[in-house]
């Protein structure tokens, strides 16, 4: 049972069943195709607005060209220290922005503290040319701590960047899993709350490898096609990436997923509230918790799947997908909850 | 019918097969699959050597990596001017490699021309730092005009390197379509001809997305792995791709598939020779031929597709692909004769 | 009179001469001129080792190259969160490097807190590749705050480096003003010490422009000469920059000008001791005090020159150089003193 | 007697004197200096136009910022074969643009072949975002081979730039000895013939080291002073670059050093014209000849010093300079004269 990340979960077969169907005959290669077309007009009718549209294989590459357009190679991107960006991308947003400074923002579970971000932005400037010029706020939608930002929030986000005039751009790697929880439009979370660009995934909640750049701000348009190719990343027979995006928005199908990997992660909770301590708000798919160690080796002796985290032998996290059956999750709860019986009997005897 | 190129065929049957074969349950991600695994002991089998595999989803991004592990920033590489690497990249070797110089060299049918790359060798160094250092040859097998070099001239090319202390990479796109031709081993084709790196092509002889990179010379490991993920090819369900390449390589289908392509590409040429100008000698599934203007109209409304050469508009690339079935050959080839029967019929008439 | 910074102090005069002396008929350019091989025997000499030299006009080029050197576009180069490579540089290190990731570390007083760089590295490692690989300790000698690492804490960092395999770089941009604080040799301060590569300054000490990199560990020897000449800092006449250097270490003119800049440090430290409250201890020719912003206005009016601290309207930098009379500094003290004179009266009055 | 190079030649007395006047008291660093000011206002006096100017330090500097400002990283450069920017800055364009491509044009005489160059950007485009796309043709002048453009030429270039909408850069090593020959204006010379960006040299033409960056066209405005500091090129002593090129443009002693090199030159091409076979027009400073081995050896060991050209033992280039005196050009010839004497004599013997 595999807790242990979205990545690690299969292909949803609808969106499987897309990519054999569009294995008919031949097609125009390297993003000419019929289903890269529907998705750019999919996404416009989505987001309610014109946007441009990049299908792509990973969400580093959408991240890091996303950075490339916003930022130049003098400029600095602030983001949460925690941010997959600034940990977990070995240095990709440096490499494709030619050397743009990383600069790593506290705050609490995983969202960038916004006072302390302002001023910090207020501070900036007095060493001239000395100093990387900030140009790019990036955060993550879930954030790297399962957490969400507020539609509240985001509009404070939006007044912090048009304050200094810096693009904002949203890593939604798993991005459907925070829109369910909001509860609200895609355009209400991303251009209508001041997002410039967004890194749009699927991969975890569904699909294969499959995810999207979309850019809202025109003012971020640039030879985007050609980043894509430069760095390796215009695949020639894109159509099969494509397609995968044109079915995961058909019928709801990429909200449907998200909610069952979401509703999984609430039932986790919600079961073991009593049981166990919750490092971060549970609000997608993913639980940050702190266990006794003796019950982590229990559990993985049992074949529960999940990391242990870093720097912390009592604390793990558990991904819930698309994929996770409801008995999965039922039977994580048992064990836990078998394990506190076990103890309060040996209190007790 | 499609004689554009490779990239607009379909997937093969059975690699299509693998994918959904492989799409069973949760599977390590970020290329810790079985599949990864599986994939570079065959390349290990096959090519009768240990070697370091890196699955990839492009060729651009294998090619480049493989650019990176060779050439360093103030160093330069050494391609035929029509060269992919050189033409068709958007400057991705230069990128990857942080600002390394590609020489464009110069040679027939697309093939460096052994004797200048010799005597061009011999005069660089006297500008010391002043010039790029040579560092890296890079041929494409089979070549841009759809040439193979012959064994004998790889072992030139052997004798060039060792010479002059560079590393040797193989571009192998078609690496498939080269090797059936050539009908040697692999290992005859690359290492044992001085070969440091391949990228091994799948992805236009039947695969979705799948090339890899593999390295022969223990000189040229570095961190692979983490340049992988930098330029954002670390695929998370990499399992995908691995999929993929086990499969090309069971039961030969690799070969199979590049032997029809290629059987076609010679009935064309054999059945047409009387009738047809071939730019370039047809060594394997492509073929660059001059006909006159007014056929090409004709064979493009009769729903022939194909590339007219840029530059050139009596002269049309045809490549052949595993898809290509004998009947869309024969197709071709019958509307050639009827507009040559046609325009005997009017000079005689 | 000008506490600003030691940049903008003039040329020593002994320096002016050699160059004056080196303007002689015709001289070998770009770097193998005699004052360029003069220069790199007495670095051996002086440093009681071999090394390779390499001079510059800026001390930016010295710390971007070491990096260059030491750290690939993966890796990871750790220095104070203060550093001048991570504040004040623009990005120079991401930019020379290819990208790698500068990972700010905290401390007081400018030094990095060891204990804490010790346990940060031991966390290291666990993500794989989706790190940036930790390549480089850079530390600043004397500190951005003017503090001086002792040869204690310079050992501390050897077993540290060595420990985890990493490169130690120092930047000496004020190399001469810790030198003569710790008055200890050159080799005990650097490769002694664990220093693989120095950036030494010498324009901040008397020199026009003139810095050199100094490699004292052969396993960072690259292609030195090309790194220098493809960041366009080989310089034609290169005569100039060298025959600066030379004259720098002739007679110890470099020590006596460090003594005569971090005396008058001292000078002002102790007779305002009673007056004003130093942020960091003073250990070199730098002073960061504390003073009522009244007291700052009225020194700014009487002509003295000064940097007010970026965020913090009472705190002032004062920067004591080789060309600072004692004159001055005594009429800054003076200046302090009357101020105090006057609110000791206002009070008691 | 030197003629290997320019950049062997000493300081001219006046430019000394001006860096040993600037040497008074402290002034403001990092290039906010009066001098830096009062050269933008002689550069916008002179060419009679606003522009933007960077002093600096290295020709290499301004030629590969100027491409940062016009060139994105998957753009291209058009530019001589045998430009100092494609064959002598070991990569310094493609490290600074992060990856441009450089594409070598062909052309006699170091001049790019404007119809060529035409036919070839006619030609660019048909691969869409697989090519590197076209953004900047950089010229010489004087070129390579030591001719100049005529203002004929500028504008057969200003017109193609024009039709492509690319940006044209003047790398103006020898700017000074370009405008003598063309005894026409700056302005005339640049921005009226369309060049956009000006690599303006002074080292070569009697500076110590002094070179700026203007640019003319405001759509190439951009960090330009970050530019300069990320790569190292922001001098913290800058008053003395500065210094340096205010009295270069003083009393036009810039264009009194370069027609006493231009005249050296000529005098020795008119009184060897029936003796020595010139390869290249003599248009500016540099002769480029083909004598017999055995002279070029005697004349090595008469004292004489030159560049043997590479590749070419019978072809040497003489660069006259701003030092050369009269009487060394004399001896030359003399020598040269007495060898023809010699051999006449033998073969009438």
């Amino acid at each position: 049972m595999n807790f242990r990340s979205d990545n690690e979960a299969p292909i949803d077969q609808h969106i499987l069943q897309a990519i054999i169907d569009a294995n008919q005959g031949s097609e125009e290669s390297y993003g000419y195709d019929r289903y890269s077309e529907q998705f750019t007009e999919q996404c416009q009718a989505l987001f309610e607005t014109w946007c441009e549209v990049l299908p792509l294989a990973t969400g580093t590459a959408a991240n890091s060209i996303a950075m490339t357009l916003s930022c130049p190679p003098y400029g600095a991107i602030l983001c949460h220290e925690d941010a997959h960006l600034n940990r977990d991308e070995c240095g990709a947003p440096e490499f494709f922005t030619g050397g743009a400074k990383l600069i790593p923002m506290p705050g609490e579970h995983g969202k960038i503290d916004l006072d302390n971000l302002d001023e910090f932005l207020a501070g900036t400037g007095v060493h001239g040319e000395h100093e990387s010029l900030p140009c790019t706020i990036s955060i993550t939608q879930c954030t790297e701590s399962g957490t969400v930002y507020t539609l509240q929030e985001l509009k404070r986000l939006k007044a912090i960047k048009e304050k200094y005039g810096l693009a904002l751009h949203m890593d939604g790697a798993r991005f459907a899993n925070a829109l369910v929880t909001l509860d609200c439009s895609p355009a209400e979370m991303t251009w209508q709350s001041g997002i410039d660009m967004l890194s749009f995934g699927a991969t975890k909640n569904g699909a294969m490898m499959a995810e999207a750049l979309l850019i809202f701000n025109t003012a971020y348009i640039r030879e985007i096609k050609r980043l894509r190719k430069r760095s390796g990343h215009l695949i020639s027979k894109m159509r099969f990436i494509s397609a995968q995006l044109v079915r995961y928005l058909e019928d709801d199908l990429w909200l449907k997923l998200a909610k069952k990997a979401n509703q999984q992660a609430r039932l986790f909770t919600q079961e073991t509230s009593q049981l166990v301590e919750c490092l971060h708000p549970v609000e997608a798919n993913e639980v940050f918790c702190r266990l006794p160690v003796v019950l982590i080796e229990q559990l993985k002796q049992q074949g529960f799947e999940f990391h242990v985290w870093p720097g912390h032998n009592d604390v793990i996290r558990l991904v819930f997908s698309h994929a996770t059956r409801e008995r999965d999750t039922k039977g994580l709860i048992a064990a836990i909850e078998a394990h506190q019986f076990r103890v309060n009997q040996q209190s007790t005897g």
